[in-house]
């Protein structure tokens, strides 16, 4: 069987997992304060080029999610996301369970529009009823989007300067950034995202790591008493160091670039193989997300010796399916999928 | 200055009040448990033909819909709304910030459409990824809705089908049903929609009284200690016998639909005299709240002598404005308003 | 049937009803934007010699305990209030509904405590761990207090001396507010209470209104858009003329404090009555609830005539009472209760 | 330097950390649906005697109390806990942002008792006025208790039988369950646990894992879409095998039993030698925790080579300070200890 389901199949990268073990014993202090938290802030710190950040490890995607836009929101406030933005459809509602509205744009590729974005909120404030609405206080962005598409350098500073004449943050849910930054073909670097958003998240689970995501509140603006409202949503890790060494290993020797870059060489190779194959693309990936539409006596054909995510279907006929690589991916495995094709 | 701003612009219908007056220095115990909220509720299952109902009164629409919204959902569950539904757009976030999604629907001149309702929900059960969804656990349609429109009996009970047959409530917004069922173009009844329906409520605030909503949970499925829920969420009045009067005295001798009848024969004739004049409507509205397209320029030569409502801009020259009538419109304010136009 | 259950058993003070009358088919704008509520809050202003005053009019009190509580905190901190305080025990955990945790000091005579509540504040800022601790955000002091109780001026001062040394907001619970000004046994006036306290509220309904309480922030520190919070919470009225129309009435000819003198003599008459019977007071209440500790077997007894409120068994065969008087009380009453003891 | 500070300073179990490094590259699917869940999910149903078990997977310790409890109780309902419970005191107010309230029982040497239990929820039954208070819905026990304390066979069953006479759920939180375990001084077992309680969690952050806790709901119980629950509240791991590959190996040949019979054998040892020098105890701990109190002056001078925790200040001149020992404890660090004191 041959497995292109998710990025989130194996454990952690093997370098990731000889520093677990090499500094098992070692006694430190719990909930993020031993010294490689501290270590991997200051890594990435320079990774983002982003003196002034502040720095927080959290365990997954959708806690990280939930607990940045509860804390950069006030409670009247709701965030603004792509309608297919996973805040917006596979949380689970949990944006809501903090009692905050998801305000959706529609969606182009998985990517909010810039002039969409000014148009809603420039209709909010001119709303002679607005005091009865939720108000517009942050954006969301995904990049890759949950489509594996990527904002482009000009699109992410046109937004960034909507959320700043609006005096409202930015946040980016990179839970696959390395994938993004990896990409042939684009021209975003993390440098500019920091820059660019006054939050963002450097994705681990799905990119080498057991688990873990790296907040970073690009200018000393992380909510106050983070770790307060951390414990509150039971998002507290009690042996952090499981996080920060993750983060400090990943985050020397480019490790967390370098892993990427092998994950989007595998996901070119496959997108090529289709390609070559004659087979339909649903929209042009350039990350390590690759959405193909089958027929689906093709579908039950192809599952019997490989393993992808059903996506939506476009109609009865047809079904749109993910191909994912990452980190971990084996250049046989795509070699031998391409036979079976 | 001729208002026509809102429809709960006055005080309450004389009848009401003069009960007020005539029963203000009766003892009566707090919180709902007196004879007037329990004459109320025999005389609104009577008019309901609904014997199991169970009845209770709230003080406004916002907080009667928070409330029945969050009770009768677990809290995995969204609610279905079309996306101009007042719970979407215009309660400032109150239905999130109880936790629970609202789910849109698109919109047809106020409604949702059965087809669009019944393909949401089977698409959300046929998603292998529905686990991490918001489950669908209601439906809310507003009669009339926030456009003056109504469903008609075959929609009704159609969308009243579906919920049956995924096992979720129907919950009607009936902020103004008075005006909705005294139309001259519906074939929908009070009996129909307690048979339809789940839950509903009477609103007695923009018809005929100071405050006052009734709740109709139809065959005795209030949700398990609604009083104390009532409580928690800050919606339990102390002196309960301020509604259950008025809701008393609304439903003898047919008060509550008399006035709602004025209030429509004087949209009728709003209507005409704007049909008559040539104007534009943004919608056929067949109850209180009739919808015009006036140039800007228009707009403002009238605003000298009428108040109305901004309802929202379909264009850079035009604005979409709300007259209302109701219980309390004067003919003769009408005729007034004919004159200026 | 002689009736002593509550102070909330009648309907509105005849003043108040005939000024609902009078005013009753005048045109106004919703949501409290009449002039109404703006002349109420002038003369409220005045009344508390408070010109910086934000103030806000509300339907119940457990609705406005929960508002002001949750929009004053921010969401990782919770209240100190007495173990036996309103929103301790007996608002169906209204405030945790909201997020935030009552954190709850011991009641003496139903007050807390100045050292008692340093000494709180103190050790948590003192304790290694108070990071997963819930922050103490806000104190919240009811006067009279639910058994009746008044705080001392220097009591007030104490505790508004720490609150401010701490720079944690004083709120304060005026449910009855106008029977503790008029107790013949206090020093505290309602200019103190407004200088003392960051935020509090007049209370309408069990003083003469048929619902309604006023809230005022005294130094233009209403939460931001307070308005949108208010709608969130399902606590805007729509006809908040209801609530201005009250609250002016009760703020003119300083009426609110003439009934509530009434409701003070009545209960000096009634506890004169008790004591001269030679009945065992629970407490030494000063305000217009007086606790009697009854025989069980005399309790049924009066029960035949008299209603009265459970209030604890303090032991198998004796339960405190509760007889609370209130504008509206007759005198003859009063007489009559003397005569059934 | 020698560390006693708390039981989470190291990394995880050798054989733990062994396994995670055999599978690391092995593909499965996520959120728990791996075969190494499965297999732990056996093993603990086996250990736990317990064959209709509904098992899941948690991270933290925090999250898996504010879940279980926001899931297994309704809205109106809160917790029953002692006033020292983990989740009265240093949760950061966790159950409470989920809308519940914790309802707090004088601890005694950290526990509740049966007969206090019992008095509390008849009390709220008998109160005419309970419909306005927040509802007693389950109770908390944490065992071992933040006091290393333990509750005996008898008392566990007292309290168990007095849950089921209300009908209400007991949860027992064991983020040290095997410490409990394997006291020297416990006739409490692990079936006996599972018998008497409808939910508990086996802690493993504290006893050999990385991190991870497993929730057992004892009789297919586990509240509806649990797995949606845990989603909502950002406590549903990607990859899950991290947490079923841990626990599988901690089921595996007594691995949980054997290493916290260790940090029982070294707590031994430590109390023995505490006793032996004439220190004061706070309280007689059966468990891995040790509670002295030490002149602040004595503290100093050991603060120097020794790390403990701070637990409160009993007056003035002393301080309660926490050991802990854990799997990890090595003996010459007692022994050195013992030379320092």
């Amino acid at each position: 069987m041959l497995y292109f389901e998710s990025d989130y199949m194996e454990g952690a990268h093997e370098t990731v997992l000889q520093r677990l073990i090499e500094t098992n014993l070692e006694q430190v202090s719990g909930y993020g304060k031993d010294h490689y938290c501290d270590s991997a802030k200051e890594k990435i710190k320079a990774a983002c080029n982003c003196p002034d950040a502040d720095i927080y490890f959290l365990v997954g995607g959708t806690q990280t999610n939930q607990l940045i836009i509860d804390t950069m929101l006030t409670p009247y406030e709701g965030v603004i996301a792509a309608d297919t933005g996973h805040v917006s459809l596979h949380e689970a509602g949990a944006i809501e369970y903090t009692g905050h509205k998801v305000l959706t744009l529609p969606q182009h590729n998985g990517k909010i529009r810039a002039d969409e974005l000014d148009a809603f909120i420039r209709t909010f404030w001119q709303d002679d009823n607005h005091e009865h609405m939720t108000f517009p206080g942050m954006v969301y962005i995904s990049h890759p989007t949950e489509y594996g598409t990527l904002y482009t350098s000009a699109e992410l500073e046109h937004i960034s300067a909507i959320c700043r004449a609006y005096q409202i943050p930015l946040y980016l849910d990179g839970a696959r950034l390395g994938y993004g930054l990896m990409s042939y073909q684009t021209d975003v670097t993390l440098q500019q995202i920091a820059r660019c958003c006054d939050a963002f998240y450097i994705g681990g689970t799905k990119v080498g790591a057991l688990c873990g995501e790296a907040v970073v509140f690009t200018h000393h603006n992380a909510p106050k008493y983070f770790i307060t409202r951390m414990k509150q949503h039971g998002a507290l890790l009690a042996k952090g160091r499981l996080l920060g060494i993750q983060f400090d290993t990943l985050f020397t020797d480019d490790l967390y670039f370098k892993i990427s870059r092998h994950a989007i060489d595998m996901a070119e190779l496959l997108k090529k193989g289709f390609q070559e194959k004659g087979y339909e693309f649903y929209l042009d990936s350039p990350t390590n997300q690759q959405f193909i539409i089958l027929k689906d006596e093709d579908l039950i054909r192809l599952k019997k010796q490989v393993v992808c995510s059903f996506w939506e279907k476009p109609d009865e006929d047809h079904t749109v399916v993910r191909f994912a690589t990452s980190w971990a991916t084996q250049k046989e495995d795509i070699e031998k999928l391409m036979e079976v094709l």
